[in-house]
Protein backbone atom coordinates (compact mmCIF):
# COMPACT_ATOMS: atom_id res chain seq x y z
CA UNK A 1 0.00 0.00 0.00
CA UNK A 2 1.29 3.16 -1.14
CA UNK A 3 2.58 5.18 1.92
CA UNK A 4 3.19 9.13 2.11
CA UNK A 5 5.84 11.19 3.49
CA UNK A 6 4.69 13.64 5.85
CA UNK A 7 6.90 16.30 7.64
CA UNK A 8 7.58 16.02 11.31
CA UNK A 9 5.67 19.21 13.56
CA UNK A 10 8.87 20.40 13.57
CA UNK A 11 10.13 20.44 9.91
CA UNK A 12 6.37 22.20 9.33
CA UNK A 13 7.53 25.85 8.25
CA UNK A 14 5.79 28.65 8.17
CA UNK A 15 6.50 30.03 4.79
CA UNK A 16 5.89 26.30 3.36
CA UNK A 17 2.43 26.98 4.88
CA UNK A 18 1.61 29.97 3.41
CA UNK A 19 2.71 29.10 -0.14
CA UNK A 20 0.59 26.03 0.17
CA UNK A 21 -2.20 28.04 0.74
CA UNK A 22 -1.62 30.61 -1.44
CA UNK A 23 -3.20 29.09 -4.43
CA UNK A 24 -6.90 29.99 -4.80
CA UNK A 25 -7.61 26.01 -5.57
CA UNK A 26 -5.31 24.54 -2.80
CA UNK A 27 -7.07 27.33 -0.76
CA UNK A 28 -10.47 26.27 -1.94
CA UNK A 29 -9.80 22.72 -0.77
CA UNK A 30 -8.32 23.58 3.01
CA UNK A 31 -11.52 25.70 2.87
CA UNK A 32 -13.60 22.62 2.01
CA UNK A 33 -11.53 20.15 4.52
CA UNK A 34 -11.90 22.66 7.27
CA UNK A 35 -15.52 22.77 6.79
CA UNK A 36 -16.02 19.39 6.51
CA UNK A 37 -14.15 18.64 9.73
CA UNK A 38 -13.03 15.14 8.70
CA UNK A 39 -11.28 12.59 6.76
CA UNK A 40 -12.20 13.19 3.00
CA UNK A 41 -11.44 10.48 0.17
CA UNK A 42 -9.34 11.91 -2.16
CA UNK A 43 -11.97 13.26 -4.79
CA UNK A 44 -14.81 13.66 -2.48
CA UNK A 45 -14.33 17.38 -2.56
CA UNK A 46 -15.51 18.75 -6.06
CA UNK A 47 -12.59 21.03 -7.88
CA UNK A 48 -11.98 23.42 -10.81
CA UNK A 49 -9.06 21.44 -12.04
CA UNK A 50 -8.13 17.81 -13.41
CA UNK A 51 -7.71 14.96 -11.59
CA UNK A 52 -3.79 15.25 -12.03
CA UNK A 53 -3.50 18.68 -11.24
CA UNK A 54 -5.47 18.38 -7.62
CA UNK A 55 -2.90 15.30 -7.61
CA UNK A 56 -0.08 17.77 -7.31
CA UNK A 57 -2.38 20.09 -5.68
CA UNK A 58 -2.45 17.40 -2.46
CA UNK A 59 1.20 16.95 -2.55
CA UNK A 60 2.19 20.69 -2.27
CA UNK A 61 -0.03 20.80 0.69
CA UNK A 62 0.87 16.99 2.27
CA UNK A 63 4.48 18.30 1.67
CA UNK A 64 4.45 21.61 3.77
CA UNK A 65 2.54 19.96 6.33
CA UNK A 66 -1.00 20.88 5.97
CA UNK A 67 -2.33 18.08 5.52
CA UNK A 68 -2.50 14.33 6.15
CA UNK A 69 -3.00 11.66 3.48
CA UNK A 70 -3.56 8.05 4.83
CA UNK A 71 -3.71 5.26 2.43
CA UNK A 72 -7.12 3.38 2.97
CA UNK A 73 -7.61 0.32 0.62
CA UNK A 74 -7.93 1.80 -3.18
CA UNK A 75 -8.29 5.13 -1.98
CA UNK A 76 -6.45 8.18 0.03
CA UNK A 77 -8.40 9.71 3.07
CA UNK A 78 -7.21 13.16 3.54
CA UNK A 79 -7.74 15.59 6.67
CA UNK A 80 -6.43 19.00 7.86
CA UNK A 81 -3.23 18.90 10.52
CA UNK A 82 -5.25 21.50 12.12
CA UNK A 83 -4.05 20.67 15.62
CA UNK A 84 -0.63 20.32 14.85
CA UNK A 85 -1.04 23.85 12.75
CA UNK A 86 -2.88 25.43 15.53
CA UNK A 87 -0.29 24.20 18.09
CA UNK A 88 2.35 25.80 15.70
CA UNK A 89 1.05 28.95 14.49
CA UNK A 90 -1.72 29.71 16.68
CA UNK A 91 -4.26 31.49 14.94
CA UNK A 92 -2.89 31.82 11.63
CA UNK A 93 -5.41 28.81 9.57
CA UNK A 94 -8.38 30.56 11.99
CA UNK A 95 -7.48 34.12 10.13
CA UNK A 96 -6.38 32.66 6.69
CA UNK A 97 -9.87 30.92 6.48
CA UNK A 98 -11.69 33.99 7.80
CA UNK A 99 -9.98 36.06 5.23
CA UNK A 100 -11.44 33.67 1.97
CA UNK A 101 -13.47 36.16 0.67
CA UNK A 102 -14.90 37.72 -2.96
CA UNK A 103 -11.83 38.67 -3.87
CA UNK A 104 -10.60 35.24 -4.81
CA UNK A 105 -13.73 34.05 -6.76
CA UNK A 106 -12.14 30.18 -7.14
CA UNK A 107 -11.40 30.16 -2.94
CA UNK A 108 -14.91 31.73 -2.32
CA UNK A 109 -16.97 29.28 -4.33
CA UNK B 1 9.61 61.45 -10.12
CA UNK B 2 9.17 57.99 -10.08
CA UNK B 3 5.72 56.69 -9.39
CA UNK B 4 4.35 53.12 -8.59
CA UNK B 5 1.66 51.32 -9.02
CA UNK B 6 -0.66 50.13 -5.78
CA UNK B 7 -3.57 47.81 -6.05
CA UNK B 8 -6.73 49.43 -4.09
CA UNK B 9 -8.10 47.69 -1.12
CA UNK B 10 -10.46 46.10 -3.41
CA UNK B 11 -8.04 44.62 -5.91
CA UNK B 12 -6.04 42.76 -2.69
CA UNK B 13 -6.41 39.35 -2.93
CA UNK B 14 -6.06 37.00 0.06
CA UNK B 15 -3.79 34.57 -1.91
CA UNK B 16 -1.92 37.20 -3.57
CA UNK B 17 -1.13 38.53 0.23
CA UNK B 18 -0.01 34.90 1.16
CA UNK B 19 1.94 34.15 -1.73
CA UNK B 20 3.97 37.85 -1.16
CA UNK B 21 4.56 36.52 2.51
CA UNK B 22 5.67 32.74 1.56
CA UNK B 23 9.48 33.72 0.75
CA UNK B 24 11.79 34.08 3.91
CA UNK B 25 13.23 37.73 2.87
CA UNK B 26 9.70 39.23 2.38
CA UNK B 27 8.49 37.80 5.46
CA UNK B 28 11.88 38.92 7.04
CA UNK B 29 11.30 42.58 5.77
CA UNK B 30 7.61 42.38 6.70
CA UNK B 31 8.46 41.68 10.03
CA UNK B 32 10.85 44.35 10.37
CA UNK B 33 8.18 47.13 8.80
CA UNK B 34 6.03 46.02 11.14
CA UNK B 35 8.12 46.65 14.18
CA UNK B 36 9.47 49.71 13.77
CA UNK B 37 5.78 50.95 12.42
CA UNK B 38 6.76 53.76 10.30
CA UNK B 39 7.74 54.87 6.95
CA UNK B 40 11.32 53.09 6.16
CA UNK B 41 13.43 54.31 3.54
CA UNK B 42 14.05 51.59 1.12
CA UNK B 43 17.47 50.13 1.59
CA UNK B 44 17.27 51.04 5.76
CA UNK B 45 16.52 47.65 6.42
CA UNK B 46 19.68 45.24 6.43
CA UNK B 47 18.39 42.27 4.23
CA UNK B 48 20.42 39.27 2.89
CA UNK B 49 20.02 39.81 -0.69
CA UNK B 50 21.30 41.68 -3.36
CA UNK B 51 20.11 45.43 -3.81
CA UNK B 52 18.55 44.03 -7.35
CA UNK B 53 16.82 40.78 -5.69
CA UNK B 54 15.62 42.51 -2.79
CA UNK B 55 13.87 45.66 -5.43
CA UNK B 56 12.23 42.45 -6.74
CA UNK B 57 10.74 41.24 -4.08
CA UNK B 58 9.66 44.96 -2.66
CA UNK B 59 7.44 44.74 -6.16
CA UNK B 60 6.03 41.56 -5.19
CA UNK B 61 5.16 43.06 -2.21
CA UNK B 62 3.94 46.29 -3.49
CA UNK B 63 1.93 44.69 -6.28
CA UNK B 64 0.50 42.83 -3.84
CA UNK B 65 -0.90 45.23 -1.48
CA UNK B 66 1.51 44.84 1.58
CA UNK B 67 3.40 47.52 1.18
CA UNK B 68 3.20 51.10 0.23
CA UNK B 69 6.56 52.48 -2.12
CA UNK B 70 6.24 56.46 -1.95
CA UNK B 71 8.94 58.52 -4.03
CA UNK B 72 10.45 61.28 -1.88
CA UNK B 73 13.48 63.02 -3.53
CA UNK B 74 15.84 61.56 -4.67
CA UNK B 75 14.43 57.55 -2.70
CA UNK B 76 11.61 55.78 -2.02
CA UNK B 77 9.52 55.29 1.19
CA UNK B 78 7.81 52.14 2.29
CA UNK B 79 5.55 51.58 4.59
CA UNK B 80 3.27 48.28 5.95
CA UNK B 81 0.03 49.29 4.56
CA UNK B 82 -1.53 47.80 8.05
CA UNK B 83 -4.91 49.22 8.41
CA UNK B 84 -5.90 48.12 4.79
CA UNK B 85 -4.58 44.69 5.03
CA UNK B 86 -6.30 44.60 8.48
CA UNK B 87 -9.53 46.19 7.56
CA UNK B 88 -9.70 43.59 4.89
CA UNK B 89 -8.06 40.35 6.23
CA UNK B 90 -8.66 41.08 9.98
CA UNK B 91 -6.33 39.43 11.99
CA UNK B 92 -4.38 37.69 9.40
CA UNK B 93 -1.39 39.57 9.29
CA UNK B 94 -0.89 39.39 13.05
CA UNK B 95 -1.16 35.83 12.99
CA UNK B 96 1.66 35.49 10.66
CA UNK B 97 3.83 37.87 11.89
CA UNK B 98 3.26 35.69 15.39
CA UNK B 99 4.39 32.58 13.59
CA UNK B 100 7.48 34.01 12.46
CA UNK B 101 9.73 31.51 14.78
CA UNK B 102 12.97 29.86 14.56
CA UNK B 103 11.55 26.99 11.40
CA UNK B 104 11.93 30.02 9.50
CA UNK B 105 15.70 30.79 10.00
CA UNK B 106 15.95 33.85 7.48
CA UNK B 107 12.61 35.19 8.44
CA UNK B 108 13.55 34.66 12.35
CA UNK B 109 16.98 36.66 11.94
Amino acid sequence: MKQYQHPTADQITLTGVLHALSDPVRLNYVQCLAAVACEQACGAIATPVAKSTMSHHIRVLREAGVIQVRPAGTQSLISLRWAELNGKFPGLLDAVLNAVDSTDPVASK
